[in-house]
């Protein structure tokens, strides 16, 4: 590699931006730990005049980032836009193709393409870099890539969405609603403005799921449709119920070999609020990993933000700046074999339910008979009456039951008419 | 570096042997991802026929480690005896001289000669590894080194010894005395069974905060004798009453900048039981860094014995195989610059100490006495009398005095012939 090292930045959102003014600031840090000078020549963003945070060098601004690979001679770019698809995959494939290095934080893309990107990265002889798509600022990529090399890991989960965590924190500790906590956050810009579904509804979590499933465990990515719930459907209800259980809601992204099948899952869990993981509050993000022989380890840190985001993506940098060349999921694409996937219908889980019922006779008879037709024992049963209304909330923690008994059992208490609202479901950890 | 990879290992005790053993089951993981096969021509012991867990080749054996580098062409060397100097020393160097990468978990050599043997490497153009010699499982070197790259670290700190932490935990739990509590740690193997001080008296913890700042500060390792306690004093009684204050007791290796100046030290602490490095426990190892741009990371495993260690020896291996020729320090021997020092004497602390005392007029009242002179001002006062002895515990929390203040205290304290023990001092951790 030679000394002088041409940078395109492409993408100047929040993230981009704070990413550009890193790059300088940190010149002389780089050239003192690689040995190389680097030097941003290219940058593109959809609005050339927009107002950031750091000024930009608006000389070498383009709006078209294809044009920047034809006219310039780059050597590391930094996709920074985060489409799935679209531009942002069009300027990925073709800098690849062109022998350019590439670093993403897009957790969409990288979920989606990896594969297919990988292969191109390997065959083009280039990185293809990622260290920032899952859990921000927490290098776990490079730790299950190089710190833990030759482990042999069983499992990994954690806590992956930032917004999630801090809504759940924010709905435990001030009793509020879904939707009111949901605005703060967004005021805070600890959640989307616009379209914070994607958060919300566990995809985001998951797209990190299946990056860190093809890394610990050698396989392609999954493109299996599985378990993924999120947590729109909880309510400050069920907060103060869980509080006097002990437990404490998370949602979990979860992935595990079992019997030889993959098991990817993201979903609400109650943990116990004395565990690690019941103790990572708001923005944090945390990721534990089973392996052999080095035990369980466990990474903490911010998950999301320009500040975590770009010390990943400087982390990307100074790797390739040092020359190392790895094949991006670790292990030769055509080394890593596909999976079988679990079949999530033999999940078993015990399970919090709560049911928001008429407060009649014949009523709590009528959904512990269901329970028990599809086989779930009940460990616990709580009754909590509103007698104004003449309604009652039925909170049950069931024994362990299959996750194929469960939806069945769900599916005819959404039919019951003695059953007012939607049923909440949130499964135990453990 | 050419595809076949010759490797000695010098030591064959619990890690040596399970090393040797992994090595031999994932040759072809190594290959795979590496593309590298190696193997393993030259082991030496002490010992040739002592009874091993795992079988050794008993064909590479060599009594004198230094004859296989004359002997045998080697690429890479496992340092696993342990010493500070001695034979440890004299492989390390021969084999750095000789252009042969070296991989060691030795804390007790590279926090004395680390700087001398990073500098041999460099000039040899070779690696020096120790993943290993900090928190065994836990990526911590590579973490700062290459996952937070470019941070600008002000602060790490953690729990740096698992025997120490051990020890701890079961105190608290089983109410049982330290030296109790040490001998069934030296049954299972969590204690040295013969000289179990270093670990005690804080020695380890401190090598390994040594070796840390050097790494996050991009310093020379400091030479300074700066403040280093242990857990020896430390009682059942401190636990019932911390308890009470719903604290817990640490041993925390701490470094960090303040004024420009270098501040390590290792001793016990009394932190919060709700916060997160209350809740690591028995043999687990944490390491948390404040940095900037990421934030607050937290990084947690097992720190100790032979499946967590091997686990970094190899993470060392993969990353030489994989041709990553770095300084051993993370920028280059000549850019390390010399920290001033900070002095401890200023440092800072709410204090909790124990007084045994004998129960008679006039005792208290010299105690507070001698505090006042020393200008340290009680925060909260708690008396234990034990009326058939007509002895008393004296537990004082102080406001915030500087070290200075708290040791001429001491000094003064144990010079007191109304106070029966020498007193137990616990800093409060903030």
């Amino acid at each position: 590699m030679k000394n002088k090292i041409n940078v395109a930045i492409i993408g100047l959102g929040q993230i981009g931006n704070f990413l550009y003014n890193e790059i300088s600031l940190k010149k002389k840090d780089i050239e003192l730990k690689t040995g190389k000078i680097i030097d941003i020549i290219a940058v593109s963003a959809k609005n050339k005049n927009k107002k950031r945070k750091y000024k930009i060098d608006k000389k070498i601004f383009y709006s078209n980032p294809l044009k920047i690979i034809k006219e310039k001679k780059i050597d590391i770019l930094f996709e920074v836009i985060g489409q799935s698809d679209g531009i942002s995959k069009k300027i990925v494939e073709q800098s690849l193709k062109n022998k350019i290095h590439v670093i993403t934080p897009n957790k969409a893309l990288i979920s989606k393409h990896g594969d297919y990107l990988s292969n191109l990265a390997e065959k083009n002889k280039v990185n293809l870099e990622f260290e920032a798509a899952v859990a921000g600022g927490i290098p776990i990529i490079r730790t299950i890539k190089e710190g833990l090399a030759t482990n042999k890991i069983s499992k990994v989960y954690g806590i992956l969405n930032g917004t999630c965590n801090y809504i759940l924190t924010q709905m435990e500790k001030t009793k509020d609603s879904f939707s009111n906590v949901l605005k703060e956050a967004q005021r805070l810009g600890y959640a989307e403005p616009i379209n914070p579904k994607l958060d919300l509804n566990g995809y985001d979590a998951l797209a990190k799921v299946k990056i860190l499933s093809a890394l610990a465990f050698n396989r392609k990515i999954s493109k299996f449709n599985t378990l993924m719930e999120g947590i729109e459907k909880i309510e400050a209800k069920d907060f103060e119920i869980v509080d006097k259980l002990k437990l404490r809601i998370k949602l979990l992204g979860i992935t595990e070999i079992i019997n030889n099948q993959l098991f990817e899952r993201v979903h609400p869990c109650l943990v116990d609020k004395n565990s690690y993981i019941g103790n990572v509050n708001d923005v944090m993000n945390a990721v534990i990993l089973d392996g052999y022989p080095v035990g369980e380890s466990i990474l903490q840190g911010e998950g999301a933000g320009p500040g975590p985001t770009s010390s990943a993506l400087m982390s990307d940098l100074l790797s390739i700046l040092r020359g190392n060349i790895k094949y991006p999921f670790g292990i030769p694409f055509k080394n890593r074999r596909k999976i079988i996937n679990y079949n999530k219908d033999f999940y078993e889980n015990s399970l919090y339910l709560r049911l928001e019922v008429k407060d009649k006779p014949g009523v709590l008879s009528s959904i512990t008979k269901i329970l028990a037709k599809n086989k779930i024992s009940v460990r616990r049963l709580i009754q909590i009456p509103d007698n104004k209304k003449k309604t009652a909330s039925i909170v049950i923690i069931t024994h362990k039951c299959k996750e194929l008994n469960s939806r069945r059992c769900i599916k005819l208490f959404k039919s019951n008419k003695n059953i007012n609202k939607e049923p909440v479901l949130i499964r135990l950890f453990n």
